[in-house]
Order: C-alpha cells, then sequence, then structure tokens
C-alpha cells in the first residue's frame, strides 16, 4: 500500500549506502526502528550546501525545504533497508529536523514542513508525527538539513 | 495524584493547539509517548525572544530558566493530550532541552533546571529523568528554549 | 565478555557522579536505557574546553575525537549505573553526537568515530548503531563534545 503510493507519487526510495565502521543507516529494535540522521543527498551529492539565513550565499527557505524532504527520502531509504518494505511501516512516531542557520532564522516549521508533507502524502493517518526543529550551526559536509526518525513498524 | 499536585502548585497545564498539518504535539506507542519539541508559549505568544548570551539585547540566565518551565509545561499539555490524564505518567524517561544561545555560552543546565525541577515537583520519583542540555544557533519564532519529552505511560 | 573486552582494552568506565537534583546520567524502561548527554569529564574536568573550528584557539578535529570518545565511555558508565555490568547490552541502538562548532566546520563525522569506533571494538556486532551527528554553537561548560545512547538491554 505505501508502497504502491511512493510509486503513484513518482518518488524513488533510494538503496542506502553500505554500512561505514560501526555505522548503520537505522537499527529495529521489536517495533521500533530509529535511524541515523540523514543528510539531503542524491546520488551520493548534496542538493545543497550551505546555511539557512540573509547573508550572502546563504541557502533560502524554499532551497532547504526540498532539502528536508530529500533528507526525509532518504530517512525513508534507512527504515526500508532494515524492514524490506515500507508496507511495513505502523507509524511515523517521531521526526527530528536539524537545521544548519544563522542566529537569527525563524522560520524553521517551514523548512521541516517539506518533510512532514511528504510523510503524511506518503503514509496518511500513520503519517502523522511529533516533531522537533532545531537550529544547528553547521552539519556533516556543510548540508542544510538533517532528518532522523524513530518508526514503529510490525515487529 | 499527578493532577492535584499541579493544581495544589497553582499550575494550569494548557490545552495544545489544534494539530497542524502532518504534525502533531505527540505520539503514543506502547507504553512510550514521544512529544514534539515545544516552545515557551503562553497563551499564543511567546514568554521570551531571543538568544541567550552576553550582547546587547541577548536573553539572560534567569529569563531563560522560566522559559524551559514554560516549555515544560507545554511538552506535559503535549503527553496529556494523547492519554488524558496526567495520573497515567508512569515515569519522565528523557528530557532534551534545546537553547539558543552565543557560542561562548556554558551554563545550559542552570536554564534546564527549570524543566528539571517543575517535572521533580510534580512527579517525585516517577519525574527523575536523563537529560540532555545542547545549545543552538536558533530556534523556531526566535524562541529560547525547546524541551522534548519521552515518557512512559500506562499502556 | 563485554566487561572482560573492556579489561582487555585497558578502558576503565568510571563511575558516575552522584544524581544532582532531578536529573541522572540513565533511565531504563523495559528493554532499554536511555541515557543523559555526557561529556568529555576525566576525573571531574573536561578533556578540552572549546569550539571545533579554525580561528586561533579553537580545538582540531583530533582532539574533538578524542572527546568523543571519552563522552562514549561516560556514556557507557552511565548505561552502567541502571544495569549493573555493561554485559547485559543487547546492543548499542543510537548514538546522538552534539559537537560545538564554527558555521563553517563540516567534518563531524570523522570526530563522532572516535566513540563509534569505540562502541565496535567493545562490543562487536552488538555495538553497530543508528547514528545523527550534529554542530551545536556551544555545549554545556564549554564542552567540544557530548554524546547520548539509546541502549537495547536484557530487561
Amino acid at each position: 500500500m505505501f508502497e504502491v503510493k511512493i510509486s503513484q507519487m513518482g518518488l524513488v526510495i533510494p538503496t542506502v549506502p553500505a554500512p561505514i565502521a560501526a555505522y548503520v543507516p537505522a537499527v529495529k529494535v521489536g517495533e521500533f526502528v530509529f535511524t541515523s540522521g540523514q543528510l539531503p543527498m542524491v546520488d551520493g551529492k548534496l542538493l545543497a550546501q550551505g546555511i539557512v539565513g540573509d547573508l550572502a550565499g546563504d541557502i533560502d527557505v524554499e532551497t532547504a525545504k526540498k532539502c528536508a524532504a530529500q533528507s526525509g527520502i532518504n530517512a525513508l531509504a534507512a527504515v526500508k533497508s532494515v524492514i524490506g518494505t515500507l508496507d511495513n511501516v505502523v507509524r511515523i512516531v517521531k521526526v527530528t529536523g536539524f537545521i544548519a542557520c544563522r542566529s537569527d532564522f525563524t522560520n524553521h516549521s517551514a523548512i521541516m514542513n517539506g518533510a512532514s508533507e511528504l510523510f503524511q502524502e506518503i503514509f496518511g493517518d500513520a503519517g502523522v508525527h511529533a516533531r522537533s526543529s532545531v537550529g544547528m550551526s553547521a552539519l556533516p559536509l556543510g548540508a542544510p538539513t538533517e532528518v532522523e526518525l524513530v518508526v514503529q513498524v510490525r515487529a
């Protein structure tokens, strides 16, 4: 059902990169999956690089919202890597959205809606989640967004 | 019991705003409740706005401590929205306190005690929690604090 | 088994400080342990103090990597405080690494490998975890790193 919806939306959930050292995309314990923080990578490259703000060269909210959505897609890829098919998702429980931003930035919510709206479109009621959106000094590789999930799955 | 204590303390746990889009105040899975990050809102307005630090216009530790307590009250409101009464709390398990601050700020602990002391006063032994306190570049709407909870509840 | 490995590695897991107010090193709920965020303290003092970056007086990646490992050791001490022996660890589920850094810093991953490699060496397959690494404006006491864990343990 969810996999069909993803296809109908024209989305492709990528395969996640092979584990690096002691660190994997997601871990399943009972009915919970905890993902690693996911950057807005597409084919091994960041969708955008930098910090959200108003200075020259800064990233704008629209671009960062697309990055949040891509981080969300990659987080689903991480979930899929440990449960086989996203049809086994019971509930997107918690979404934490880390946004690299200037100290006067206030519109984190608009950015993270990129991920939240995606989850709702794919999963319907099962995609309605708790969420924290917070502003960081910088993220790995200069990514503007990083998204991690706690997901309830069929045990 | 906890609801009586809250009344005796003269506290009011507000009702949380209606869900916005794909994002709700809290999600319950089995015996766990995960809340969204809660800002120090009172009647739809922030208790204070800005960053904790020593620059002109910055927020001081005492004001930020009150904001952390208010974020904590709102986090309890989020929990209550999915379990009906806070008497169903078994344990405050984990408190994460995000504090918007300058890069030379060091006193995060004093601020987050505003939330921790509140939970202990309300819940006694059931309010003794694990905690992370961390400093952010900026939080949504310019809030100085954001608090999220993991809570064990009657299943 | 894990305790023997820790001894063979020449590591000492310290005892954690006594609870301060409403806040403890870790909480166990069923098969999960949630730890508090742990700073790189050794005998009550930070291994290093400051922010990771390229400015004069900033901390370099190698030093911060050692701090991440020390934060990881202290996180294991927090786990041990609620399960008696680390032989009762079933799986290191999630590692969140908070790194105080400048806004142009990008190498969070190298720093957090200090903790990840430690967990893998001690716990083998049981130490392979999901991880988020993020950059903060500042951490408590001026610490460069703070590490928190979600761990699966024998119930």
